[in-house]
Order: C-alpha cells, then sequence, then structure tokens
C-alpha cells in the first residue's frame, strides 16, 4: 500500500503513520519528493485497508497496490481453469450456449422448448423456476414445482439445467433437485450470505454481475464462494446500468478481455438481459463470442409473443437456430469450435 | 397502458394489439395520428407488461401510464405517514438523527458512543452487527453477540437501536433481541424474499437505496414489504454509484423532493456512505436537512482513527455535536424542529 | 405526442392542453381511462415540445411518440447510405480499417506509419494535427505544420487522411488541404456551431459520439449537419463514460445494431479510445465487426513506447498486421468483404 | 509519480522505467515489496503522463500523486477569490442569486422579468441570447439582436448581464455589448479553443460543469482558461448525467464542499438545469445554499408556460420571491449573507 501525504504534512503524522504500518507487522519505505512525501508498506497489504489510513491526520489518500483478490486471480493460477458440467466442459477451447426461456411455465412449454434448444446444437439449458420480478403483483414463479417441471424436461435431451437460486434456504431443495448449475442474479451478486453458503457446495455457479457492479467487486464476490472451497464459478456478464435509454443496459463487451487477464474462470455473457429486445440479441451475441467469451446465455421461448415475462427478449426457435450457425462461423474465424 | 405502432404496422398486427388488450378484460382507445397510430388500454393496466406487446410483430413501444406502486403511492394515500418508533416520531415535523458507529466493535466502544450520541442530541442509535464487506477477509461483524453489546450500551440512554438484517434466517434472531429498526442495505434492495419477509413483521424498515436503484425501483421493493403487511417503511438515500471517482458516491438530493411528491412515507439521509469522509459530511447533511429530508443517519466512533471499518467516514463526539448545532438552525430556517 | 394528465386533473386544465395544441395546427384525441386522461396530438408532433407542456396546470407528462431526427433516420431514407472517400467506400459490404498515430509528431514518424498502415492493408490513415488535451501545459499538436505533414506522408501510400477539426475558425485551412474526412471529436459533438459549419460542406465528417451522449441525442447531432445540406456522416462509437474504474471507457457495441436501425449512415468503432490500453485493441476490433460494425478507427505508432500521446493505447506495426488477419476472418464469417 | 510494476518484471524493465524517469529530469526512489516492485520519480512530475509508462514492458500501472491543476488549486493560494462584478461581490460572505428566463424572447418579456428579478432581491441577471438547442429545427435564440435587448433591459435595474457564449467568433460582440459575465455551457467544458479564447479577456466566466465531467476534469477546464490570464473564474455545477430517468440530471452537491476545498474559486449552482422541473428547484436551492455555494443562477420567467423554451423550469416571479425569503434564512442560518 501507497500512504500519500499531504503537502503540509508533518513528521510527527508521518510517524504515526509509519507506527501504524508496523503494527500489523509490515515493513516501511519513504519517498520524499519535491511535492509530497509517500510511504510505502512492504509485505502482505491485504491486511490493510486504505480507510484506516485515511482517517489520519496529514494523509491525502492510500492506494492499494496489490490486487484483494487471490484464488480467482490469474496471477496465482495461470491456467485457465475448465469446469466440467455432466461431461460438458465450459471454459476450454468449445465455446457453449446455454438456451432457453425466461421462466418455467408449463411442462409442455419447457418439453417443447428442451427439444428445440437441443435441436439448435445448446448443450445446456436454462428457464426460471424462482424469479426475482419488479413487482410483487406479478408472476414470481413456479418455485419448487417449476424445478420438476424443468428436470423433467431437460431429461430426455441430456440437457444440464441451469437456474437462479435467490433464497439461501432454497439450497437443499436446489441439491435434491440436482440442479447442475446455480446462478446467482444480478440483485444478488453481493448478498454475501448466498454467496458463502454455495461456496460451500461443489455445484458449479454461475455468478452474474451486479447492475453496476465494477470488475473488481465482481472478482471478489467470486472470492467469497472460493473462500468457501467452491472453485467452480463461471462470471457472468448481462450488461450494466448507464445513462441510455435506447436500451436496457448497455453490455459490457470490455469485461470478457479484461476478465480473461484477471482470472483464469470461465466467462460467458448474457446478451439477452443485456439489450433487453430480442433483435439485439444477435448482434450482441455475435460480439461476445468475436470478443473472446466461453460461452451464451440465450433466452428463446417456443412462442416469444406468449411468454409469461420478458416476452420481447425472447428468440424464437427458428432464430436460435440460424444464430448458432453464425457463432459457430465466428468461433472458427477465433480459432474456436463450438 | 399506450402502445405506440410502427408507421408500417398493418391493421391485422393493431388487431391482435387489440385483441390481446381485451384479453386482459381491458378496453381499447385507438388514435390514428399522421405518421404514427397510438393505442390506449383503457382499465387497470398493472396487469399488463409493456414486455407482452413489444414482442408482438408491428409493435414500436408500449409505454406504463400509470405508476406501479400502490400501497406506498401519495396518490392513494395523501398524508404524510408518521412512525412511530418507541415514542420518536419519525417523519413528522420534527427532524431525527440517528448516530453511531459503522460497526458493533466492543461493549465499552459501544457504551461510550451511546453516550456522546446521546449527548449530541440524537434520539436513535445505529451500529452494525452483520456486516456487508466487499471482502471475504476483512472483520465481518460481531453478529448476534454484537447485537448484545448494542442493546445494552443503548438501553441505558434509552435509544432505539437501528442495525442492519443480511440474512433472511437472522430475522428471528432480530426479534428476540427487540431490535427497533431493522435496516435492509443497500446490496439488499432487490433481496425479494429477504423483503417478504420483513414485510411479515410490524418493525419498522429502512430500505436504503440500491447503488443505482430508479426511484421507481426503489418505490416497488418498498411495495414488496408493504404488499406484506408492514407499512413502517423509512426510505434512505445513501448516495449512487457514479463515473466520479473524487467521492465514493453521488449524494442524490433531487431524490428527497421527488420521493416526497410520490410516497408519504419518511425520507431519510445517510451523509457517511454517500461522501464516504468524514470531513464531507457536515455539508451533505445540512443540504439534505433543507432539501426537506425527515431525517439522517449519521456515522459518528469514539475514535475514528481507531475505528475497525470506514474509519475515514466517522465523525468524532465533537464534530457531531458541531454539526447537530448547525442541522438546528437550518431545521428551523425551513419551519421544521429538531 | 401524447400527454397525460394528473388524476385529478379538471375539465379546464385538460381544455387549455387541447387548446394549446390545436393553436400549432395539430388535432386532437381524447382517451379517457380509469385513473389517467391521455390527451393525443395528431399532426407533426415535430413542431411540439413535451416541455411546453410540462408547465400546464394538470399535466403529470408530455411524451414524444415521433422520432426528432428525420434526415438521418432509416424510417425515411431505407437503403444504407454509402459514402465514397476517394474512392474507399464507406458503408457498403466491405470493412473499412483508418489506421494511424494518435498524433502527427515528425515527418519521418508520418512517413514510417504511413507505410504501415498500408501494409498492413488498412485503405485510410488517421493522425492528429490539432489535439485536446485534458490539461493546457502538455503537448497541443502541430497544427497547420502537421496537416502538411500528414498530407505529404499519407500522398505517397493514396490513403486518404482523416483528421479532427476542434476549431471552427480551421475549416478553411482544413479544405486548403484537402482533408478527406473531417472528424468531429468526442467533446464536440453538441459544438452546434462547429456542427453547422461542416453542414455546409460536402467533406465526410466522422461525428464521435459524446462522452454520455445518448443515441438519441447522437442522431439529433448528426441531424444538425445534415440540416446544413452535407449527408455524408459517419457515426463513430468510441465509448462512453461509465462507473468502472479498470478501464477508461465502456465500449456500447449495443450502439451498432441500434443505430444500424435507426439511420441509414455508416456506423464505425474506435477500440483505442474505448479501452484506452493497446492489449484491449483487438478484443474490442473483433467484436465490432461481428456486432455490424462498417469500419473500425484504429491506434497504430510505429514506436508506441516513443509516442507523444496517448502512448500506452497504441499498437505496433506487427499487432496492427495480425489483428487485420483476424478481423477479415470475421468479416467473412458474417458475409462481410475487408 | 508513482509506477507499479508487475510481480513478473525483471531488472532490464525496471531499468527502463529509471532511465526514462531521469530523461524528463526527474529523481527515483526503489521500494521492493513482498508482491510488487513500486518505482517513485521525484521532482516536478507534472512533466510527466501516465500513459508514457503504461506502455513500457512490465509496467501495471502509472499513477499521479500530484494534482495536475495549479493555478486554481487551494493549495498554492490558499485564501477565498472574491470576483466582483460590477460591485456585486461574488465568493465572499453574501450569497448572490442570479435570477432571469432561459432565453431572451421579446423587449417587453426581458423588461419585465428584470423588474421581477430585481424586485425578488436577485443582484445579477441570466438570459439567452445564444440556445444550444439538442434539435436543429426548434428555437435557436435571437443572436446578437437578443444581447442588445437583454442589456437594455438589466440596465434599468443596475443588473449585471450573465449569458452564454457558444462560438468563439463571437466573443468580439460580447465584448461590445459588454456583457458582464461570460457563461460557458455544459456542452462546451472541453471546448478548448473556447476555453483558450476567454482565458485571454478579464471578464468573469462561469465555468458550467461538462453533463459528465470529473471535478478533475473541470478544475482542468478552469485551468485552461487561468493559464491564458484570466483568473476570474465561477464553477457551476448544474446537475450530472445518470441512469435515474424521473429527473433531467442528478445534482452533485457533493461537488459543493469537494470544490471548496480543492480550488479558491466560487462555486455556485443551478437548481432549474438540475432537476430540469420548476417544482424541484426550491428544495434543490436551498441544499445548494445550506452545502456552502456562494451563488446560484435561477430560471424565473414572467409566464413560465409561454416561454419559448424549457417552459417547465422557470419558476413564476412570486415563487421567486418566495424562494428568496427562504434561502436568506438559510443563509443566515449557517453564518451568511444574502
Amino acid at each position: 500500500m501507497i500512504i500519500v501525504m499531504e503537502r503540509s504534512a508533518t513528521e510527527p503524522q508521518m510517524e504515526s503513520v509509519v507506527r501504524k504500518i508496523r503494527e500489523f507487522g509490515l515493513d516501511v519505505n519513504i519517498s520524499r519528493g519535491t511535492e509530497r512525501t509517500v510511504i510505502g508498506a512492504i509485505g502482505d497489504e491485504r491486511k490493510l485497508e486504505p480507510e484506516l489510513f485515511g482517517a489520519m491526520p496529514g494523509v491525502e489518500q492510500a492506494i492499494h497496490i496489490v490486487k484483494p483478490y487471490k484464488i480467482v486471480a490469474r496471477e496465482w493460477h495461470p491456467q485457465d481453469t475448465v469446469i466440467d458440467i455432466h461431461g460438458v466442459a465450459l471454459g476450454g477451447n468449445t465455446v457453449q450456449v446455454i438456451g432457453g426461456p425466461c421462466s418455467v411455465e408449463t411442462q409442455s412449454q419447457m418439453d417443447e422448448a428442451a427439444q428445440q434448444v437441443s435441436e439448435a446444437g445448446c448443450r445446456l439449458m436454462r428457464g426460471g423456476a424462482f424469479k426475482p420480478r419488479s413487482s410483487p403483483y406479478t408472476f414470481q414463479g413456479h418455485g419448487v414445482e417449476g424445478l420438476a417441471m424443468f428436470r423433467q424436461a431437460a431429461e430426455k435431451h441430456r440437457l444440464p439445467i441451469v437456474t437462479e437460486l435467490m433464497d439461501v434456504r432454497m439450497l437443499d431443495t436446489f441439491l435434491e433437485y440436482d440442479v447442475d448449475v446455480i446462478q446467482i442474479g444480478t440483485r444478488n451478486m453481493q448478498n454475501f450470505d448466498l454467496l458463502k453458503e454455495v461456496g460451500k457446495v461443489s455445484k458449479p455457479v454461475i455468478l452474474k454481475r451486479g447492475m453496476s457492479a465494477t470488475i473488481s467487486e465482481w472478482l471478489m464476490a467470486a472470492e467469497y464462494i472460493a473462500a468457501g472451497g467452491n472453485h467452480n464459478i463461471i462470471f457472468c456478464e448481462r450488461g450494466v446500468r448507464s445513462y441510455e435509454t435506447a436500451y436496457r443496459n448497455i453490455l459490457d463487451v470490455t469485461a470478457v478481455p479484461v476478465l480473461k487477464k484477471e482470472t483464469h474462470l470461465p466467462v460467458i455473457i448474457d446478451p439477452s438481459h443485456a439489450g433487453g429486445k430480442a433483435w439485439m440479441a444477435p448482434a450482441l451475441a455475435r460480439a461476445a463470442v468475436a470478443a473472446g467469451a466461453d460461452g451464451l446465455l440465450i433466452e428463446m421461448h417456443p412462442h416469444p409473443c406468449d411468454a409469461w415475462c420478458d416476452a420481447d427478449q425472447a428468440l424464437n426457435p427458428q432464430e436460435l437456430k440460424a444464430l448458432m450457425e453464425s457463432l459457430r462461423r465466428i468461433a472458427h474465424a477465433i480459432g474456436r469450435e463450438m
């Protein structure tokens, strides 16, 4: 950590800072510049927090030099992590697409969807049984019953299932229904108690980025899961909040190369929630693969106009099929499989 | 709801929209303009969601005309709601200040803080036993033990206590320790299962605004609590995320007059978390009272430099006392008590 | 335009609104809902501004239904516009890459750069003679002398030149040096006097998106140019400001499909300024082409470490060459040439 | 400047950095930590730019330690600057209010407005002759003729006039009409050629904050003016762009204490453009004064409903008068005059 002193800082003020650093068992380097004196803390600075120094008289700012995350950092684990999801490898050379409807509605809708997802060439399926809705007055998902329908529909096509866990009390039920991938939604990215609990199981976790989470906060949320022992974490960028009103979120495609540099874990993209409109999804999906994403989470509904939620962002089966074709060509263009 | 058709929309496409509106039991008004035809849905449009129409061919956009919240809306409840917290009225003519440390550290720290908060003239006390920290490697709060220390310290000065609930499984413990005001933190504003649970009890709830929540999403989060039966909700603005790096958040002071217009519930401000630096808090606190806030949530620590977390944003006891004086003068200047 | 009245609006208040609409020569449609009355203005609503009604008693909100832009809108000009830049077609099936250094430094640097840009397969060249720098104490560009160096270097390789115009008083000089494409920078996107002046000439104009401009404001800025008679406008997305600090801007790749839908004009992307780091540029460039961009504006410097400005965002010649190869494969994968 | 090397950085890479620092005539301090080596540049680091080092192999990041602004910085000029505007002192203990309409419409409108502004107790008047409008098809202001009307109306009441300069070619005309305060609008905050020109005259300049400008960029824009010799600069916060759609901008009240700490120049607030609705302006104006602003820029129109632009954000004369009363009480509450 680097502590920058104010121009007018006194010797006793600097000595207090030095003393505080030493109290934490770290060593000190002092660099006296023309306008500022800079005090460096030498040792494992993860023990220190900038705020501890910010409150001390004479201190202008305290800056972390070392990244706060460790288990998820590529710096300490240079090779890519490939996650095995019932035989489907995520994070390797093959780009994986997870398709399916926003929410589980009926058994026949799920059966139809599973077949279409499988026919389009997707190797995993998504669907929500518990839905985080902005309004308490709208459909909240079928809950446990929805998990059962989903499991039944996906089994026929040997599709591992991905579904969102909102409430920590439901984790056992998720394990009971053998959910293959647990999704932590955007609104729960910093629900630390939930993160700690999924950190204790071994199921792969898709960690969606918070609505306006920084890359660093996101990595730290993953570190919460990893610190519990579960290292099967998949980052999912789904658009971040912005001032633009022409679309729901701004897909942050830059997050892909940046995460691939910072972490060894897989990174996927959800183009459906990013744009919020089905007609935007193909362009965004193509951009994601070209940028180096390891996979995609795409909404498809057998009959989008009749969908119970997010009707305007689901592709229909034909659109998904056509998209898969063009994604495959882009994957090949950058030397990957699909 | 207003459905705007594309310029090139056909008659059958418009008929489909009309049919869909009628299926929901609403009536229809059609306005044919020079460039666009607009279809209005007449009746309780809360049953309709814009996405249902967005996916239909020929539809350009669907716009809600009526606000989606009802119980919390001033439109349906014109008088201000005043919440009684063990004899302290929040939401009335008196501006209330809730003071105290970021986290419960030791019994003596809490005893000291309680006395100082009381002496400064605050009538409620804050303190965290469960702390949402960005890093899993930093102090996470004393938990239940912290609740006990807090309760004991506050009792001596008859200060009702305000503390954050992060995990739904802890609600019973909060009731057991008779926490006076349950705080829902910024990272949990859309933790809908948590909102539903606090909606079932009668304890007052401080609902902090999500890091980048819109006013409308915030009101809907409160509607989740209210829909469960608990109408004792207090909105707390604590700064929103922005591109500015000179301070932690931008305090959104405009939220005060806007919320006072939209809802009958009390609105308070947390100037400490907004700016993130103790030296900014007094100016922000003064702005908040002048803008019409019903109260403030301010961090004070007996010895800020030794605080275990957020050390640089806590006022010391003398600063709090001085601030209370100036806030009182501003409250009087706008015809309020303090 | 749709004017939504408050629930408590009176008949005389509605009549005032109706009168005001009629004063502007438009007709009126009234739709009385259960909770709100909605008044629609029928006719060319571009004459009306929502603020005119927002101030009237009883009005809750006024909403534009028709888009405010016209010349640049695809709605009124369905075919793609292809701009001819000295024989290089921008906006057609071929993806064009404009390469070159941030700023014109010396004749030999420009000669070297021109040769490398040409060898890499780029058909246009960029370089700044007038530089908008955040600090008045840093290099501001060589000005007119820089234009001369640039012209001389590019001529040898028959590369049309692209350079930024900051000051309206310099337009004649730009014409004198026969600058092929005038770039309007991000800080000048709403410098309306500058837009009006470039609207009077026939040179192609690259209009960079303002730092936090909405798609609609950007289209309106282009409309300013188009209204003057110059329809040779190229939109350039270069990242927008956000809360994220891990990179300079967030590249808004969603802007590509949205602009292609809203306007018939070409859309290009500047991946160099978006990320702000050379190592991010290739991934962003690939995403841009995959998303459907008509071209790219990429920084390359013969010796990035010695660049006088933005040293850390320029590719070196070998990196540019390698990138061009992979971009070509992606272009082919989506059926385009390069 | 602090240059943080990557963990894997080699000795030759560090030596290159050291050499580069020495080339600029600065000295070097090397601090070898457990995980990172940090190289400090000692001397006037304003000559260095972080990007120069960011491109060098082995460098992780380069961080400025010293602020880039100097003339406008309080660090080098501790006393408050008080600007004399024809006898009206701005920046001293008295809070000044600048009132008037958005745009100059007619002579009688301006005459009426001037009288009302004066009667309400404002000591300066605002009004736009040149208007930056989003659409080229709306009223663009009366131009020079507007300046004449404004001058004539204000003279009767000895009100110094404040009006916006958009085009550098109009500066001479502004001097001819003896405009008392030149306003640089939000869209031109980084129109560096315009800043340089107003830096050459001695007229006070109100520098509005760019739509999403950081505090640091804003101070640097002022430094552009100051570097030319004109130190009569007034900062005006007018709300910044955000994701919130319930109001036009978020008024950044935190900017007041932060600017007062960073600069010796006066800081005022424009509550009218911030919220965008007349009914929000009083609360925001009160917050601004309470936060320590030196003045306000408020829109008032004799007949808001008939205003030619921004009709819904102008107060009427009675509202302005009432607001002035409450502002005076708040000013007194914090020990200031009005």
